[in-house]
């Protein structure tokens, strides 16, 4: 295991995850990957450490110039090619080159406003608009998150972090259109994304953040793809903390048009924090068995909670009876 | 095209679709599987006859034994190995020796109670319970399934059904929970089915059905599969003539219990009949692509609605940028 974190660094990771160690060898974190890649045979990598390709880039190929497979929640990988087509073509070149997989995974993107949309749409002979709004309570993050979304932050200091780019916000929604466009055949030409405040009316306090009465407690984020100028997908994702003191209801809601039409609603919305480790551990055994290359998640079979043997289920696929 | 209605025999598919002939090589309807399967390249073959294993089965071998991929929306078909162990071997044997895959599919089983519901579970570190709910209007229906599912009889008439076994009800059940159970890795030893029927107070008229109040107007299944007596799946299925009259809400809900909990709700349910065909349909440019073998949902990418180019679809996916 390894992260920079000097109050990790040297130590057990399974004490550090507050599990029973008596008898265990110790997963001893260190801070060089170098010789924690060294050190053990490994099948795959989970790379958590960033959101974008340009960063996330030199990890994955440390991992994949020594033959191994990577997994990351960088949520731009979930298609690298969005945004990144020339890293996209070189991690393929590379994976290829040393025979194995690498695959961007996460809650969302990865799941809730891109991969189960395409599932659902599974049932339609014809799709001529995607509309996958995912509503969410911020409450249950922590300090790095309040800041990035800016909770707590005057109006004008928000108005201010758009403009300088400094409030990240959401990042995913050129890959969440990118995956549906490319998975139905529903092509568009422009995507435009939206950032605005919520300013809340009243005072509210989460564990980690504070919002006074006018200020920022949370972020509005939408995108829109058109194709000629006709909308094709709609992508909608207000997150706040304490949403449910000022009655907003939280929850993933995807509408379909076509034939037939579709409309789903997960409510409440699926926890974002243990959807992704579930999402990133879940994928492992696909990723180990998959062909070489950069994957989507279209590539590789519809996503499930592993519970049983990683071998059967990668591998025993066919062996029926 | 192959039908042995007599009234399709010898007629353009295209003209007894409705679609416009002008110009077009007739897509003549022979009853003749040989003739069909001899005459024409075939990539893959669609089998819509049955429900049964043992009922399709000799279809599915004139089509694998002339290296043609199958797909069949035949309920038991979805998990062949859940009831028919031996023949599921069978079609695993010829598939391979032919170089073809055969795939299950549609909307439920295929869909809505099972593959949706695995889907979701991608998102969770751990399940305990899952429980696939499907009420549905049997209104858009013809006669057939008037008959199959009892509209009209009496109460005595519906138990002797239940009894004798001619009231087939729904197929799919033991297929759904295998699949459930497979992909998760959560064991049950024992499935149990129920079979109610929905009495109307009132008299229900649907195109192809009446219901006279104190009378048939739909089949309530339900299946419960246990582990060590206690339950790990259910599944209930309530299907029934001019549900809205009676203020019967249809839907399609999946409850997984675990770490998150996530509830489900699709309102209406998905369209059986359109989602039938949109399932067959999309499904086929993996299965041509797929390794040879007797496939499940499981094994193939997440199904979508196939608009674009097949081949982008099935060969072009490690191909970014």
């Amino acid at each position: 295991m390894c992260d920079r974190y000097e109050g990790y660094v040297g130590k057990d990771a399974r004490a550090l995850l507050g599990l029973d160690t008596a008898g265990q060898t110790p997963i001893l974190v260190s801070d060089d990957i170098a010789q924690v890649l060294g050190n053990t045979p490994v099948d795959c990598c989970v790379i958590a450490t960033d959101s974008f390709v340009k960063d996330v880039f030199p990890k994955i190929k440390e991992a994949v110039t020594r033959g191994i497979n990577v997994v990351t929640i960088a949520e731009e990988m979930s298609v690298a090619s969005a945004q990144s087509p020339e890293l996209a073509l070189e991690m393929d070149r590379l994976a290829k080159e040393h025979k194995v997989s690498i695959l961007g995974t996460g809650i969302n993107p990865g799941l809730m406003m891109d991969l189960l949309a395409v599932c659902l749409s599974g049932a339609m002979t014809e799709v001529s608009h995607v509309r996958c709004e995912r509503g969410n309570s911020l409450s249950p993050f922590g300090g790095t998150v309040m800041h990035e979304q800016g909770i707590g932050i005057t109006v004008d200091q928000f108005d201010q972090g758009v403009q300088d780019g400094s409030l990240a916000g959401h990042v995913g929604f050129h890959e969440s259109a990118a995956m549906i466009s490319k998975a139905l055949g529903l092509p568009y030409d422009t995507l435009t994304q939206q950032m605005r405040p919520i300013i809340t009316e009243v005072d509210r306090k989460s564990p980690h953040g504070f919002a006074a009465a006018g200020h920022i407690a949370g972020v509005n984020m939408s995108a829109s793809a058109t194709k000629d100028g006709k909308e094709v997908i709609e992508l909608i994702h207000p997150q706040q903390i304490e949403p449910e003191q000022v009655g907003v209801d939280t929850g993933d809601y995807i509408t379909l048009t076509g034939s037939p039409d579709i409309n789903m609603a997960v409510k409440p919305e699926v926890n974002g924090g243990i959807g992704t480790i579930a999402m990133a551990c879940n994928v492992l055994p696909f990723v180990v068995a998959a062909r070489p290359g950069l994957l989507t998640m279209l590539d590789i079979p519809v996503p499930r909670c592993v519970m049983g043997d990683y071998r059967d289920i990668a591998f025993g696929e066919n062996s029926h009876g």
